[in-house]
């Protein structure tokens, strides 16, 4: 799980359009792939350079460019040339620690979220910097490396009866930032289901272990705020902009996507505050137990310390000991040791200690 | 109780205007029935299709058409169709994860709520999902079962004096929505009357089912808060929307909603607030009890120490130990552990742990 | 002290107009009585029916018109008849779970508020209804029963030098209203001072019943807050609105007014951190007694397990135990434990347990 | 310290333009006076009358008009009188527990702040309430009793090239302000410092007193930010206002000194968590050292309750005890209780409880 | 790690324009440099006197006057008369305790805030007030001491290419405030690395220490906030600013700046949140390893006591004792014990507390 911030020493005070990766390196290859279709044709293709994406940007259908790998300067070159961006984008583009946020300049809007993917085998959650660019002709998106969490818009679009090959390039967007949240709200939903378990097993049977996991669970709720609460944001300034290319019917879809995510954030402060209240009664739990303990503890003490008390009395030696002497002073001294004992019983019953 | 999110992984990245159900079917049945009134007339039918509807929706009533039973895709691309509804609307309808909202289209306003009800006999909460939809000419309400939580607003629309039979479609709409809010408040009643018994109980004999209790109510009203603050926001839209198809006259009753339902908001904060408390109180309790389990081991256990540890020196077998051959020795003994025994219960007294 | 929420099911669904008494009654009769002044006269009435107050209505002079008992739905139905006001208002005064609030209509201001008063002989506080009504001609108030909260405003009126006497409406209703607020302000003043108490005494000596006293005084603080926030808001709302009916000079009065209740605001806050606080110092209290208890148990345990331990092996009974048959072996073996106590005593100093 | 709130009941219900003092009478006299200035001269004068102070106001010159003690209302009502003031402005300053504000009237500014003081001596802060009317030609300023606050602001008019010569009523009102403002620092810095040591001293030797200053100074906190939170909101209006009595130029004084004040509540703010966390750090090092109390006690029993029980069995008298004949019985029984306290020891060192 | 508020009692009441210096003194010199550019020609040089800046000025580049060490009011003055600068803004530099805030004036913008930098030897961060005057001719920069934080930036200035040569004084402001922000995202960064460490040796292994090394961290992040929250509402007001001296195109570099401070903010809260749960799972934990203590030692007591009871009984002396005398009796006493204390051991197991 990523820290929350990160910086090295060497990062600071560099130009802001300077094209420089930052981030963990997570594919070596840069796969460019096009998508290009209307409500009647559709096209896929992989290829090889910048330059054979120009093609497709003259014609009058949507052209959706995805680029895997982020990490080479020059194909990111290439695109601010092409592309007529500010090099400013394509540095944003390549940096991974950008907070996600919409920007609108004057000939597109950039979008940058993170991606998150629940892993089924290894349950964990991988996370990765996605920037979508949005022109007049061409959607570009940017992935870390080659994946599949779009592979349903794809087949969408494949689909020739969808609503999405009659739509324009804002609904293309909206759909792949729809698909994006969708993922948030099914490892918040995994997560959730966790957490339920645990606040079960808390209460039957608390172990130290469920520390380490609410801690755990904290932090991974902490991880995925870090990622919902900006494409909050992101999705309101999008469902409101003004920008020429996001239609009034797709801002409908932005608003409806708001109110899935509001659900996510709602949801996820509902778990944040499970989570501190189970850490709450997991230590009740614990001083009650302790009670328990001393209970128990105490409740033998008590009774046997007075008659180990009266045994040593008559084990002194003392020459002159007249009870030692009488016949039936051990079966008496038996006697009053179990009156005293039962007595004492019956007090910590009357004091509900049993 | 159901959780806070909830997220197949088959349903990422589907079209939001696939009419698809997604929840729990609560029945297997749909039922569609009209009832339709104007000041003077009122007529109350089951009918058998979409269809049969349509007739009364040219007439100058309030036609109100109820479907239970939301599951079917073929009546929802019935309705889409006759009712000139964006499919988008009707896949909203079948989605019991969408948030309470109200959206405003061009020709409807929408409205999405979740309507929970008190079972008298199991002591559960039951929730639905209720959708809402308000035309020119109709009302379109959908439930995800046969259900008798609108029955008292039927019954004022059977009597022929009251205001809702010379009111419009947006009185009837406020009408249901009231009922809806009705149900809420009363079940954060109940709710509350049972954290007032807890919170007596804790206070005189706490036990550790309590802290079962004060998890579960917690639980409850994350629950209830999630209804009624999305609820809170959908009516304060509806108290200010410039929409034609709610009258002046209507909003001012959704004003004055908005006041009951920010009474239930504060109440819920109330009560959350409580259940924080009572967990504390709880703690703080078991420590109260758990120093004077304490002080009572203390106390016994400082008193026979010492005189145990006398006994135990003359228990020893020296062949030179004076004391043991005086006459009276033994009695001095005694006589010396009563002195200990006695100082130490004034000192404990003194302590005031006595 | 009454709870939060409250709602019975057979309230569920009703229609907003019905003029239902809903709460507990506290009187059986209704009295009605005017107070009709200006600057040169004045005069003061009981009255037997609606009718009677008709007359005053239309004369140039500020009339109060006073109902105690709020139960009747006939007498309702003639104010609302006579006076023209919509039966949704008088509906609201008959509910005496309204939220706090100003609503504006075409033709009056209607204001809900709590009145409380501290019953100086139980020490407990008495929660009512007020409504008030402020039309053009008229200023109409309702409570639950026969008080005497508003003497000192009547005593104002009856001097004849006083500004009450040469201001309007608008002024009678603020002096009504600072009048309520000026009692909620000095409960909460009564509330502080047993809370200072409460304080010092949890400090020098923590009791159990602390935890009692620190529940009650939070949930008084509650009860409180729910009177005192609404009725912020609802200053908030007479201070800043555009009505004819109030004048530009009195809501200067409402704006100092609202500066009034906001110190009432602060200082619950204040009192309601203070009480958390409280509840916090005595946990830490009791765990700092439980230390020294602890300490205690554990010096006395330590110093005597050795010496005894020395005693025990004395008083075995081997046939070849050299030491018991040297001449001061007995004298040799007080003093061994002798030192041992002094130096563990020593330790325990050391240790700063002592 | 004064409490947060306080009100008789005798308070309740009189009317808002009465000229009556409320409050702790802090003087007997009062002090009137006069420092009149512009950029060329300056006069300095104690005056016996209100008329006395009439002939200042009509020169072209700044007048400063100081009185202080607050409880005659003749002198009040003089004041009302001959400045033409409401006597609502006037009841306000006798009121001692208004809340901090600045109001705009026609004719004046009326501002209301507490003025705090850090007594050399004694440590205690000790409260004032301060009132400044601003009128055209006049600033007069209310103070409770005599005092030396506003020394170096006379100092900088005594002196003729400081800015404040050259400018007008507006900077003078800003210069009181700012000196109060400074003193509400000058606490809080004094405070932090005590803070910091509290700090400290309660992670080297947490003693019970510690709880106690912990207490007094989040009561002192408190105290502070009742009077510093409202001073904000007022600098905030007095930065903003569109009064013609405050010129632009002394505008940005006042959002200069509101940068200021925003320092003191981040500062208080902080302060108040810091006290929060050391209540806490205070009750985990309690758990701390329990703890230890326990190991120890734990370590020692469970070595010696094995060596006696051992010594216990060869104290019995039975007649048939082989081991109590042989010869090395005494030194082999001394040698296996050796090795267990040894393996013991060893034992716990694993566990690290030693 | 300076204090959060600082305040001396001379302090109070002085004129908001005296040229005082207000701080730690922190360098004796006073270092006054040009680095003058424009795309084609770069300068960098020490000069000896304001006069010597002058020449600059008039010239159509890029003047960067940065001075190192702020405490010479000479030099202050003169910089106030020589770039007619109101003595107010040289006020503001010299006083090191003010708010980082942007304040716009007629003729320059002025921004205080805090250079943050991270030793790298002694592991400390040292804080320095750092202002900017940004003219039409001119910017400015003060510093406490000579310092290397900006080299990057003059760096970027050295090399021909970069973005920074061709753009104008804005845009250098830009560049600066940056770096000051970069540091603050290193320096979280670097705390965030160490509050991870503490997390997971906390759950290892819980030690004293801990607590101090969180009650440090909190006290460095609350530090940290003091720095960046006002910051924050710096760069949003100069991202909206409409001043001329910032270009639009400036603003975007703003907004930019605005979301990697936000960024900052949230990991800065997220940290907060980690050391209170850190805490509270120390406190857990504690409460966990007593449990295991007590329940350690109760075990051990409660097997031993009874038999240590038994050895007592058959320690006594009495005359008449019969099973002392029987040829098995030691034996058998010895196989009571023993099944005794399986029963125990497995009564224990069963309870789990072994």
């Amino acid at each position: 799980m990523a820290r929350f911030i990160r910086k090295s020493k060497h990062e600071i005070g560099i130009s802001p359009d300077d094209l420089l990766f930052r981030g963990e390196k997570k594919s070596d290859k840069v796969i460019l792939s096009i998508i290009d279709f209307d409500s009647e044709n559709m096209e896929e293709k992989v290829i090889s350079s910048v330059d054979e994406a120009m093609q497709y940007q003259t014609r009058d259908t949507v052209t959706w460019f995805n680029i895997d790998g982020i990490h080479d300067d020059k194909v990111m070159d290439d695109i601010s040339k092409r592309f007529e961006l500010d090099k400013l984008i394509l540095a944003d583009v390549m940096n991974t620690q950008v907070r996600p946020v919409m920007t609108e300049y004057p000939n597109c809007i950039f979008i940058a979220l993170k991606m998150l993917q629940h892993d089924e085998k290894t349950g964990e959650i991988n996370s990765e910097h996605l920037s979508i660019i949005l022109t007049k002709s061409c959607l570009l998106t940017f992935q870390e490396r080659e994946g599949d969490v779009f592979e349903p818009v794809r087949n969408r679009i494949r689909q020739q009866r969808k609503r999405i090959r009659s739509s324009g390039i804002d609904y293309l967007t909206f759909a792949l930032i729809d698909t994006v949240i969708d993922n948030y709200i099914y490892i918040l939903s995994l997560l959730g289901e966790k957490i339920d378990v645990l606040g079960e097993n808390l209460i039957d049977n608390p172990k130290k272990q469920h520390i380490d996991e609410i801690n755990n669970y904290k932090k991974e709720l902490n991880f995925l705020r870090k990622s919902i609460n900006p494409a909050t944001e992101m999705i309101l300034a999008l469902s409101k902009t003004e920008s020429e290319l996001i239609s009034d019917s797709t801002e409908i879809h932005f608003k409806e996507l708001l109110e899935n995510i509001k659900l996510a954030t709602e949801a996820s402060d509902s778990y944040r505050e499970i989570l501190s209240d189970q850490l709450n009664i997991y230590h009740t739990i614990l001083s009650s137990k302790l009670n328990d303990i001393m209970k128990f503890l105490t409740v033998f003490s008590v009774i046997f310390i007075p008659l180990t008390f009266i045994a040593g009395i008559y084990g002194t030696n003392f020459d002159f000991l007249p009870e030692l002497h009488y016949k039936y002073s051990y079966f008496i001294m038996l006697g009053v040791m179990l009156v005293l004992a039962l007595g004492m019983l019956r007090y910590f019953k009357k004091k509900k200690w049993l």
